[in-house]
């Protein structure tokens, strides 16, 4: 297919580059700013552009990959063309391109992407959304090319989605990066527990999280959860945190003699 | 070494089974439960008992991997034999064991074992203590038997380092089992978040996760942020606790613009 990238973000860079190697042909892509838009068209070979009004017409599906709120603005103004749009977003109803064209989808990878770390695009679920049967069936198959786990997804099941994708996602990188700074602060490296960190997930890449959950709280260990209370003492916020976490953990009660 | 394993749990399952690969001989299992203790047992060709007064003298080391509560009482029981006794706990003070042997350590690895799934233990960090310098010098031999990763960290750099753990492994879980619950509520799959929840523990292998955060705290994007709470309205605990993660990562305030 002819794919016209808009937006110059980790998604539209990941998804770009795994439609570039699916051999598809990357027309364009636009970012607001050129440095942006050049340094990714490089990449796809593609034509970089800085204006909407630089479009070109001979593209098969405009792949809007922006920021949230700026997606109806650039889908007012991209409607003209009359070709396929599809927006990228977790947390955005279809509606929001509905409101200016029939030809219409969601294209949203399940995944977080970061410019220096490359995904296995195959392993990333893809979900899909669209206006009528026929668009659905055509963004299946673009989907089938870069990935294997293709979904139909409607808006307010992506909205959930994207609800756990937050929980299970920024959530714990957050508190990795309050374990982090909290090690710094006593001179020890992150080093130890990275492995931890991903042999938490990869437990549950075979198993449910409630089934392995392991630690003080499921123990209801409350020596040990005290004495985190009292190390964690200079910090309001992440004692209320801990507490709060924990006994959400008791109250799960599915492994009342926690393994450790 | 002969190596005298106190306790049938994961630890004691898991470095009993690291120990044996390494050319150790276990020389007993210990367990209240005489089916554990055999269990163990016969995977590490040792001899199970569940009564402390069966000990076999002809040890090297005890290596306690039991409740924390209960390392005081076992340790004052086996310190007549006047052998190495060390326990495997990441919040329990040398002391518990100093108070009846001078003759002690602490060998704590920090992962999170399961029966159900093995672990590569060249990777687990190794956490030495001893009552001297030339018990951590054997303690550390023994502990390169079977690690890669053997680090001298005193009890208070322990407490610290539990306290990170159950930051960057317990409560991470945690998060995932709600994710989890909600998915299935809304008949969704898990399978749908199982590569985003591996890829998030694999972004901060290289990295630190102060710099990969994403989502729609760190980009302070109020509106997606006012969706989950919505959507979680039937729960005011998770409310509180996705309001307190996200105040949390607002104000990390590292990545203003925030990746997706």
């Amino acid at each position: 297919m002819r794919i016209t990238i808009i937006g110059s973000g980790n998604v539209a860079t990941h998804l770009a580059a795994a439609f570039k190697n699916a051999g598809h042909r990357i027309v364009q892509v636009y970012s607001r700013d050129m440095q942006n838009a050049a340094l990714l068209a490089y990449h796809v070979k593609a034509e970089p552009i800085d204006n909407l009004s630089q479009i070109d017409s001979e593209t098969d599906i405009f792949i809007i990959s922006i920021k949230d709120d700026a997606i109806g603005l650039v889908a007012e103004q991209l409607a003209p063309y009359q070709k396929l749009m599809v927006h990228t977003s977790g947390a955005t109803d279809l509606y929001a391109l509905l409101a200016f064209s029939d030809n219409v989808g969601v294209f949203y990878p399940l995944q977080t992407f970061s410019k220096a770390k490359d995904v296995n695009f195959r392993t990333v679920p893809l979900c899909i959304e669209a206006a009528d049967q026929a668009i659905a069936k055509g963004l299946k198959e673009l989907a089938h090319t870069i990935s294997n786990s293709v979904n139909d997804i409607d808006s307010p099941q992506r909205k959930t989605l994207h609800l756990a994708a937050v929980l299970a996602c920024n959530f714990p990188n957050y508190l990795y990066s309050i374990a982090q700074q909290i090690l710094a602060k006593h001179d020890l490296s992150f080093d130890l527990i990275r492995p931890l960190i991903l042999e938490t997930a990869e437990k549950v890449q075979n198993s449910l999280p409630a089934s392995v959950q392991t630690g003080p709280a499921v123990r209801n260990d409350e020596t040990t959860m005290n004495n985190h209370l009292q190390l964690l003492q200079d910090n309001p916020d992440l004692q209320q945190l801990y507490t709060l976490l924990s006994q959400g953990i008791i109250k799960m009660g599915i492994n009342p003699h926690g393994d450790k």
